[in-house]
């Protein structure tokens, strides 16, 4: 008894140990298959990403020929291979990233090369002990000062990798000038295998399937709306529970979470806008677009958001028989609502098109109209029997919310005007246009 | 006549151009000034940038050593520089930026360098003809495979810098292994280089008045809470228009703006948090800290926050003279808003203490109770003479996001405890505590 429960125990870490290993090559296997599935989702999903991709190993294959063609090599020698590593350092996915970093490492590379020889002559005044003090002196009050620059939001928005890389630079060229003969020659040997590597990098993001992020941030500013509208077209018939033509009311209601992703859409509008405006000219936006004028476009399209997020938050409690105030309030309601959203799509597709049309004005006035009507309504009502509040509130609420939602769809449609204006759209008649 | 006009015409400019080149060393200075004024306002914000600068200088001091004494650098010869390299990009503002960036580094070089070893005796095998297509093709699938990997959302967040090194490393190796001899020697002195500059650059990080970014998202949930409290607190009587006591009306108003930084914190918390995960180990907070558990705190503070940002858009339409409805519901409005917003207050204090406590309970008790009064006032209110409606609206969608905010308050309190038992908060008897 005593033996075998001994074998039993002595058994069981090896039986579950040998176990284990034998599920492990399924384990990893399903494991392997899951990773696949994901990253061929993130291929379908966006396929500039596997573009991108073979454009990284293109270029370094490109960059990689200065190693083994020889005149090549003879000219720029050990220094080849900082071409290399600017190429994996400056290629990114869009075209105003590569620009930022390619012109930010190579007028770095260029200043930090400069004041590092400058100082490298100075310290040799020095002689030989008093130069490397003088030398570690200046690196420590350049790379201090410099790293606190960094700090300036304005300076970290666009020059954040300009800032490093000079300090880097600088370090690199006076340290190493100690040892070496012929500072000027490194430096200038180190300048232009960066420029090189720059070059290849913006060129191939550039020529090839370039990913424009001005673009990016244009659609997402349409998008954006267009999620918004779509939810306020929707939002009066699912509140008062009208059954839309033509669509069963248990279909799709992804529209009604679309707007989320609006909600938390600063730091990205941010950092795309910082980006775009590296992209000085753009085949479709032309020269310098107003990029600031949509992160404005974007705040509105937030504070809409908001309000939105509130709306949805009342869908739970839906009306199922209207109350006499209910069914008074809801075809004004319902018009601000539609229109509103309808109003809001043909903002987005208005900006979509980069076009300047009037088509949006009578959306807005009906919305504004509804809301005069809706207002005077509740100005000449007078709840008396079975207006129950607890019954009542609620749709008071949304009443108010739906209100409060008008003036920003003419903020955002001025917006609009304004960028418009600065970026010169085309004008298109609306009466002409089918 | 002419002459006069022409001569007036030629010095237009000259006068112009004088008068700004007069001008221009006053501009400057008024520039620098400025620039000046900025940089000390920043220091003053928060003088571990300050200390930041500081490290950053004296660990490039430090490593340039390696350049100038004598043993050292026969050991490692031209590779010292990667040390001053390695520096320069991995010291960071926090200690989890430099964690996650210096173990990202040492260990994609040592996996990067390790590959491009391997890929280059394989080459060899090809012959001096074969070698380069052999690399040139391992250069062009790993680099786009990794680059593609870079794009899955779980290693962007955590592995992205280790990726890239990777892919440089593994270029640099690889490549400039057909022209160096001593292929394993030269790999070795990169990665042994590499680990010193990590070495430097995370022990000046962690040893001179570290800034842990775990740290700062925990005093950022902190304020945000505290932020959100003050509001809901001062609301009641703010719209009601109650005079507080001690407190003139006309007073700082700013904690009614205060919430609005939480409305767009999720990118800088996500970014945090991760960060917040290399800091493995912290005085404070212990091994393995439930970094996770804070965006969910994060997530429902931001909910409420948009709730919040409603109400605040009422606070134009204040109340003068109250109707008899308003003041009907003005004691349980003000009652839900005061015990939520110091609900939300001790939830604040103790997670700032990193405490358990009984204490919030009974505000949160309060709260529900005044929404429960609320509801059935309601529900037995009958609104009659005098109810007109476009007084009672706006008040009527306060009261039921109030009523709505309660259960936010709750969840939160929930998350704060979820997060107190994962991360052992010290339990302390709120009937002892003073």
């Amino acid at each position: 008894m005593n033996i075998e429960s001994l074998s039993h125990e002595n058994g069981g870490p090896f039986t579950r140990a040998w176990g284990w290993l034998k599920a492990l090559p399924e384990k990893l296997w399903a494991k392997a298959v899951d990773v696949a599935k994901k990253m061929k989702k993130l291929g379908e999903d966006d396929p500039r990403r596997i573009i991108h991709s073979l454009k990284v190993g293109l270029a370094l294959t490109l960059v990689s020929l200065f190693n083994y063609i020889r005149p090549l090599y003879d000219g720029f020698g050990d220094n080849a291979i900082w071409a290399v590593l600017t190429v994996t350092l400056v290629l990114e996915f869009s075209v105003g990233a590569t620009l930022g970093k390619g012109l930010n490492r190579m007028l770095a590379t260029l200043s930090g090369g400069a004041l590092g020889v400058g100082v490298h002559y100075l310290a040799t005044l020095f002689g030989e002990t008093g130069q490397p003090i003088v030398i570690g002196f200046f690196v420590f009050m350049i790379a201090a000062t410099v790293t606190f620059v960094r700090f300036i939001p304005a300076m970290k928005a666009r020059y954040d990798y300009g800032l490093l890389i000079f300090i880097l630079t600088f370090c690199l060229i006076s340290i190493s000038s100690y040892r070496e003969d012929d500072v000027i020659e490194m430096a200038h040997q180190r300048l232009t295998t960066i420029i090189i590597g720059s070059f290849v990098a913006i060129v191939i993001c550039i020529c090839i399937c370039p990913v424009w992020i001005g673009e990016n941030l244009h659609n997402r500013a349409v998008t954006n709306m267009e999620k918004l509208g779509n939810f306020l077209e929707g939002f009066g018939s699912e509140y008062f529970d009208i059954p839309e033509e033509g669509l069963s009311n248990m279909d799709d209601k992804s529209f009604l979470q679309g707007y989320k992703s609006v909600l938390t859409s600063k730091d990205t509008e941010e950092t795309m806008a910082n980006l775009a405006r590296w992209e000085l000219w753009n085949c479709r936006f032309g020269f310098r677009h107003p990029w600031k004028q949509y992160l404005k476009i974007g705040a509105l399209s937030r504070e809409c958001a908001y309000k939105v997020d509130v709306l949805n938050s009342y869908l739970n409690s839906k009306i199922q028989t209207p109350s006499e105030f209910q069914s008074k309030i809801q075809e004004p309601c319902t018009t601000i609502c539609s229109e509103s959203g309808k109003a809001l799509k043909e903002i987005a597709l208005e900006l979509k098109k980069m076009t300047q049309t009037t088509s949006v004005n009578p959306h807005i006035l009906n919305s504004k109209m509804a809301a005069e009507n809706l207002k005077s309504l509740l100005n000449t009502t007078w709840l008396c029997e079975n207006a129950n509040l607890e019954e009542t509130i609620p749709t008071a609420a949304v009443v108010l919310i739906v209100m409060d939602i008008v003036p920003y769809i003419e903020k955002i449609s001025e917006a609009l005007q304004e960028l418009a204006l600065l970026a010169r759209f085309k004008w298109v008649d609306a009466r002409v246009s089918p």
